[in-house]
């Protein structure tokens, strides 16, 4: 494997990756190519190559790629060959939609803990999980230990959620709300913003 | 301007960039270096001069980028410059956030159709908006000629719901849905997927 450090963009297309590779075990495909992964994701083959080949010789020239060793190989590297736990906090309709979301098990993560700070819904239960008060967050994601969240209040909560979040101990951060999150460089923030995402598509239209 | 095809993953930076910039001008910042804009989004600054210069001479050597003509400049090249109409296919929690949402307007989208097919849901309204039946939805989107939509149905109903909105001659689908739609080549179609974005993380934790 290379040890220089691979470049932030290229671990960013390891999860489109894995989700095409998991995509042809479903249609019980075990061998694909550079080619055909760069046809179902829009990313040149020669791009693909050379993203896999930093982590190592994974395929063979003439064969191609095996769908399973790519995948156990891509999860490994991505630390999800194992189950992280995550909380939700904000238990408006994106938290409710996130609690109730069954894709995240076989993805590598596992929703083990909500929170809101609306007494009315405190004690209610989603998906067989009790929301608990944000009082209590900083507590009980020390004590389980959680290193990820996804932040869905609204934007004016985020960042003082976020500051409880980092006191936590929690180093990645799914923020839904439409602000930047100022945070210490060890902690790790994806934005989810569907207005960003429509204007990928507008030039094109 | 560069007459050439810009390529792709250059159009998907311009959405962080303009982001960037209107931040700026919320902390009435009006001037800005690619090396003031790198820090913010974590994108190098000779990356940031170089996507720039794809579409013209924005800034001067030693002086920078003025922030709101490079926000007017980065809006016409996006085709954001108007209010685009969108729609919502699938009143489930998602549905409603985005419905609720009251953050596309600045941001060059409106949502002004809501669709589900459960009878309970038709007929209700969503901050002001009625919700009508899919049954119509091909026809109101000609109507309307709307080009853009937001699909939040289960993944078992995306298909079939994306091709009604090809049908109907939408061109960009913002898919919540957790399975790859198949649609024509001249329809853009962009994924919002959370397990996706916690995968981007784990590598670093």
């Amino acid at each position: 494997m290379n040890t220089e450090k691979i470049p932030d963009i290229i671990i960013g297309r390891l999860p489109i990756y894995l989700r095409a590779l998991q995509r042809l075990t479903e249609q019980g495909i075990h061998n694909t190519s550079s080619q055909e992964l760069g046809e179902m994701i829009g990313i040149s083959a020669a791009q693909i190559r050379k993203d896999i080949s930093q982590f190592g010789e994974f395929g063979k020239q003439g064969t191609g790629y095996s769908v399973p060793f790519l995948i156990e190989r891509l999860q490994a590297i991505m630390k999800i060959n194992r189950i992280w736990d995550v909380i939700i906090v904000g238990m408006g309709d994106i938290g409710h939609a996130l609690a109730r979301y069954n894709g995240f098990v076989n993805r590598g993560f596992n929703v083990v803990l909500l929170f809101d700070n609306d007494p009315g819904k405190i004690g209610q239960k989603v998906n067989n999980l009790e929301i608990y008060s944000m009082d209590t967050m900083v507590e009980k994601v020390k004590q389980n230990k959680i290193k990820i969240a996804m932040l869905t209040v609204p934007a004016s909560a985020a960042q003082e959620a976020a500051e409880q979040l980092v006191k936590a101990g929690v180093k990645a951060i799914l923020n839904y709300a439409p602000i930047h999150l100022s945070v210490p460089k060890d902690v790790h923030v994806q934005h989810i913003d569907p207005a960003t995402h429509l204007q990928r598509m507008t030039y094109y239209l």
